[in-house]
């Protein structure tokens, strides 16, 4: 993935040269569109301007009481995950790539393809040996358990790239494997707020057995706008059948951070309040707004697609066979719309293109309008 | 050290349960105790409120430029360091911890003992191999190059614990020895704001030589008060002898990282206005005063002790050969003072306290006075 970006960004600049007078959509990188919600920034300014009457200086380094017993009483105390299980982080970027440290370099991590990039560059990196899970088209892009086992697997549910949320009854083979293997899941569970089915759980935890062999990852940013604030949190339960990993994990922690920001761990604090909630669910309503416009789009051309339901990307095969590339080029230039060719996120994503779809809803109208110069010249 | 500090609370708990109604001087922990300052303060509220107008996501992972020209420009450009060898993070522990995943696992790593603990725990976490070198009372606990070689060192310098600077010839010795050794210095200079004679660099770029071999970590934290607000800075030459280490650093970087908080980093940068920078170096003012005062008084009762002038750390000999923790219980008997046992920092700080000078005058006094106690009755 690392050389995807500077790829497009040449394309764009030389596109931009050419056209300079040519709108063009953004819906490559999946990154929030909408401000901050006042109330969260009220908070975030508060707790600074506290800081200069009142020095705070290091905080607890898996986060502040607060924010922890905040994100259990709203998340996971109905799951029976206790406060001291949830550790606050810069984000999940950090939690994905690091929670790998808890299994020795000779493990074996199961990784899907395609795939979020940085649980494969994080793994590779840190010298782990890799078994991939082709998922494929006629099985809906849904991950299923592998034959072999592995020492710990990640499962991205909603997914990016391909914007497909697993079931209860999907999740329970996953659970099963895991104990039959003494394998770890770390399902990264960042785009939740995009849930809109009950057949979708909204945490791992709320399925049988879960707390023996599952690691949640979550984030503020896609749910808050937090991108740029920078701050997750990671459920490493105590339960887990592997023995020590929540010991070890609180040891890491100790060693190698020192916490988060008090102002963003304030900030994220009010999310939590009725008045913060209902902004951000407005914020979301409009990204599942725009991600419908696009889909409404697809459907009307016939075109083939997973995704954009509990999820803000759409994974869109290419037609007439043609390469992630090469129809990534012809979309641009007949569209003006940057979406991320799937080959960059594996080999099996060739042939797919993902499209984020957070946008206001005036750029998705207009984005989906531009469709129409694809299909029409098509 | 993780078991030292829930010791330390114990111990007081009882004390305060004992003895409610007297004071308790905390000279244990580093950390700052004067407030944020408020042009800080202001940046930071001021770019969060930017937010809720104008999104901002995800920013550059090794930080945003307007940050990185401004710490080159007042700190590194006079000693031929660009911008774009600076990484900014959430501070020198995770820099300090991290920075060893440059290695190899059958690396291995020279630390000194005493040390700054995690260098020492996050290379045994990562399955490094440890090269010790006792510091030495008639050495002045001056880190001397050891015979042997290593992959690479950690110095820091202004020290924590010991408080010992380490002047140009000392610095220029390890040069040599990692130019012979092909190693790579970690400089870490977070306690630079505390430096007061041109005997000591104010970096270790101000050596000849010291691009090829030495990596610089530096804070926010000590200077201005960003312990709990977590901005820190790293510098990686493009020119280290071991080739290839800015690049994988940038790799390692973009895979695990997405920056840090953009008001964060707008609030660091603030910390180089002309103004800001006055009111931190009173900050600093007061600091160095206070660690003036409890040398007077240690000196008034000819004690034996290091440090205390270019850092805000005094490293004190137990008298009668007493153990750190026997001294420990003593002084916090006698009058009221908790310490850091200096065994918590290696073996070879058995037989010495560190006092943390992180205090208003007035405390400063009272911490002296309340010495006296501990002299009259010793």
């Amino acid at each position: 993935m690392e050389y995807i970006f500077p790829i497009i960004e040449n394309k764009l600049a030389q596109l931009v040269k050419e056209h300079p007078n040519q709108k063009v959509f953004n819906l490559g990188v999946g990154d929030v569109c909408l401000p901050l919600a006042p109330i969260v920034a009220q908070a975030i300014c508060d707790a600074t301007l506290e800081m200069t009457r009142e020095p705070r200086g290091y905080g607890p380094c898996g986060g502040y009481p607060f924010l922890k017993e905040t994100i259990c009483a709203h998340e996971y105390a109905q799951f029976g995950i206790s406060q001291d299980e949830i550790f606050i982080s810069d984000g999940a970027n950090t939690d994905a790539s690091s929670i790998q440290e808890l299994f020795p370099t000779e493990s074996i991590v199961a990784i899907t393809d395609p795939t979020y990039p940085v649980y494969r560059d994080a793994n590779l990196l840190a010298g782990k040996t890799l078994l991939t899970i082709p998922l494929k088209e006629e099985e809906g892009f849904l991950p299923k358990p592998p034959k072999e086992r592995a020492d710990f697997a990640y499962l991205c549910t909603p997914c990016n790239p391909t914007g497909v949320a697993m079931n209860h009854a999907e999740l329970a083979q996953w659970i099963a494997w895991a104990k039959k293997h003494r394998a770890i899941l770390v399902i990264d569970n960042v785009y939740n707020a995009f849930i809109s089915s009950d057949e979708i759980p909204p945490s791992i935890y709320a399925l049988e057995g879960a707390r023996d062999v599952a690691i949640e990852i979550r984030s503020f940013s896609k749910w808050a706008g937090f991108t740029g604030l920078r701050c997750g949190y990671m459920v490493v339960p105590k339960t887990l059948h592997v023995p020590n990993l929540h010991a070890q994990w609180t040891k890491r922690t100790d060693i190698k951070t020192n916490g988060i920001a008090y102002p963003i761990q304030r900030g994220a604090e009010a999310c939590f309040s009725i008045q913060a909630k209902q902004e951000l669910d407005a914020q979301i309503e409009i990204y599942r707004t725009s991600a419908s416009i696009l889909r409404n789009a697809l459907e009307e051309y016939g075109q083939t697609f997973f995704g954009g339901v509990h999820s803000p990307y759409i994974w869109w095969k290419t037609p007439k066979g043609m390469s992630s590339w090469e129809f990534f080029d012809k979309l641009l230039e007949a569209s003006r719309i940057i979406a991320i060719p799937g080959s960059g996120f594996g080999n099996a994503g060739e042939g797919f293109i993902r499209l984020s779809c957070f946008l206001p809803l005036k750029l998705a109208k207009e984005a989906a309008h531009a469709l129409h110069h694809h299909f029409a010249t098509a």
